[in-house]
């Protein structure tokens, strides 16, 4: 099983995250590229840590918009959209390439992330960037989403993702963050277990959604998210499941 | 002889000088990378028509300074400046990814530029970028520059270049912008030509420079560049002298 | 009869529209305020230009996009968007200061003019914007936009605008920029004549449609937009039609 | 005896310091403009919170750097740094407007702070700034520094300031931060006190220094800066000292 993260989130004199130490926990980085987050010398030092510690980066791209930090859904047209995720996947590399690593594969962020869920010209944008710039990565993203579905049939290699903190609904989408029981602060480490061992993931009314997830994701973001991302590892690999990246 | 000029200039609903035409008369264009101009959609369409123009592209690094066209000294430090030039030439490097070709040289832009002949910490943040993104990129700039000499001793190759339509004086350097005679409007091809057969430039005093130049830069923000960048070629190739760029 | 038109739309080195030949013709210039297209030296020119042409200033707020011109919808919170609204209108009204005038009315530009014609949060944000800067400006707007009727329900001011280059559907909404015939080229002068003097306005069926404008926008972004203004305001002038600032 | 403070400094996600400590124990806060931090809803935040706790607001104007903080020389012309301090001080009145306060002086920010200590287009343009947007704003500044002497011919009240946790060399002038010994950890209370009652403050090298200041500069971005203020402020109110805005 991959854990993930997402790290890089400083930006100039504003520090965001603890990417020392979730760098040692995960085994994959999404790894911000400077339009929500991420000034270019904060990106090399995430960079550098992640070639060190053998953990796999993957480009995180997103709308333009550091100040809403990428959380806010712009309405960009599908091929200025891809040109600036074309971007942002070759500056990440370019740092990448400085730290003797290479990007890896690639995750949407935020609002972006959401959006590829349904909206088409902006999942289209983010197969467009892919498929431009290198058809080897894998997309990072929700099962089932169109996105994936949109990546699947252009012939690139998809990974699903559960979150590890974040409550489902029965139907396998994930609970707003902006309702109360969206983040989920009990039992992570065996939640994520039965998942990786069952496929199974219970939703807020008790449902068991099945869900096959290569890789877990232990949002950044989160307060708490290191003890989070530690808790997922130990319990995971308590109880024999290897933690490693799902590229190699 | 190589034949260089800024392009990529436009940014989002602005648009700057005329690619299009420009591609068709020079061997090398200085593509914006997005610090000074350029969006990704413009960058993109430039680095494709280039593709098809056979024209090579350079990465054309600025300091952070959209709302000054990269023409105002930015106190940047040496590491943070060389982050912000990777994360540049690794962007622009994606859309020619997505373009069918390659950033094959770089050249500083504007301030950058100036800086780069004679201040130590930013001459070598330059080094530094593209030691760190590739080796094999030639720098494109200031014959005599301690950014040239610098990046000799590091090992790169160095590409010298001589302006078209800017005034020299009797040592060598230009005359600078706020003077009046800053910018030569007459004999423009003629003197090009004196200098690709003979390494000899005249000075606003008369002098004759020696001066080796492998690239001749047409600017891209003068008036009339495209008339200019057509007199010069049709000087030099009426002369029976090839315009051929200077990386195969 | 009021004319407007969106002004102050150069950013640094790119330079857009004509700014001067405009304050010429209208009577009141919506003026950009940095967060879609205007740097500060720009906007302050135009405002002295202005405040010498005894052309009123007025506001033109955008969502924080200069990247895409303000014409792509960011989905801000209404808080935020309120406060990013307060700080343009102050920004623009301290260069007006500067200039020995001051900012009088608020127009929404581009997405966030066409969002707040139905969308509650981004319509509500700039009432709050401007009862909390000073609700002595009015609102420019849309005739039956929900942006006005929320403004009156709040006790501004508010102004209707018809446009004199759009097509009308005969409902009275506008025919959207991506439609075939969206720009009316023809007797400009006289539909806005008949608007003037009748209050009616024709549709791209025949309809004739009831709008009760006090402003006719020639919107700054047409190409010949001068000579649109020009048309119009000559068509007026010559029914004996005055062309005034709905503020005095 | 003033108290004064950098606040408002955090930008979108982004937070830095501790706004609603600072403004229990300062009578002056120095609010960031959005150039170098500062969006607009943080910004609100503090002038609302700095009105309800009799704090007066101060426009802490600076480069255009978000990147860098304003903490990097910026080579910007006198009347477009003029244009663009006016814009920010301007932006800030109008979020003070909506909080029941109003910017009641101007204090440069970092790297201009700096500049404007020696550098004349940049003294000056804070000067005509000022004087464009309304000349009974005081300017807050370093005693005897270039743009204090313009300011004061200029006609406009100037208030010169010590730092309570830096080191001074014996000529008054600041040990550079980049210096082991610049950042002053011991006695700050003591030393502030001496300065309040005899107008002296210990050099580096044990000299006395004259210095007449009519406010004490708390910097926000010092780690610990809270109990700074907090000591600061006990010594002074111990001894009988009112803690008081310089303007009322």
């Amino acid at each position: 099983m991959d854990l993930n993260a997402d790290l890089g989130e400083s930006f100039g004199v504003w520090r965001l995250g603890d990417d020392a130490a979730m760098l040692g926990i995960v085994s994959s980085a999404n790894v911000a590229c400077g339009f929500h987050a991420g000034d270019p010398l904060t990106l090399l030092g995430t960079c550098e840590e992640a070639a060190r510690s053998g953990v796999v980066v993957g480009a995180q791209v997103s709308y333009r918009d550091l100040a809403g930090f990428g959380r806010r859904f712009v309405d960009a047209g599908r091929a200025e959209l891809a040109a600036d995720l074309v971007y942002q996947i070759g500056a990440l590399d370019g740092l990448c390439r400085s730290s003797g690593t290479r990007v890896r594969y690639v995750k949407p962020h935020g609002a972006l992330y959401n959006a590829a869920v349904h909206h088409e010209p902006h999942a289209d944008a983010v197969v467009d960037a892919v498929l431009a710039y290198d058809p080897s990565l894998p997309i990072l993203g929700l099962p089932g989403s169109l996105l994936l579905r949109k990546a699947e049939k252009a012939g690139l290699r998809t990974v699903a993702e559960a979150f590890a903190d974040r409550a489902y609904r029965p139907d396998g989408t994930l609970v707003p963050r902006t309702d109360a029981g969206a983040i989920v602060h009990d039992d992570v480490g065996q939640r994520m277990l039965r998942l990786a061992h069952e496929g199974l993931l219970e939703a807020v009314d008790g449902t068991l959604i099945p869900l096959r997830a290569e890789s877990i994701c232990t949002h950044g973001d989160t307060p708490g998210a290191v003890g989070l991302a530690r808790a997922v590892r130990r319990a995971l690999e308590g109880a024999g499941i290897e933690i490693a990246p799902f590229v190699r």
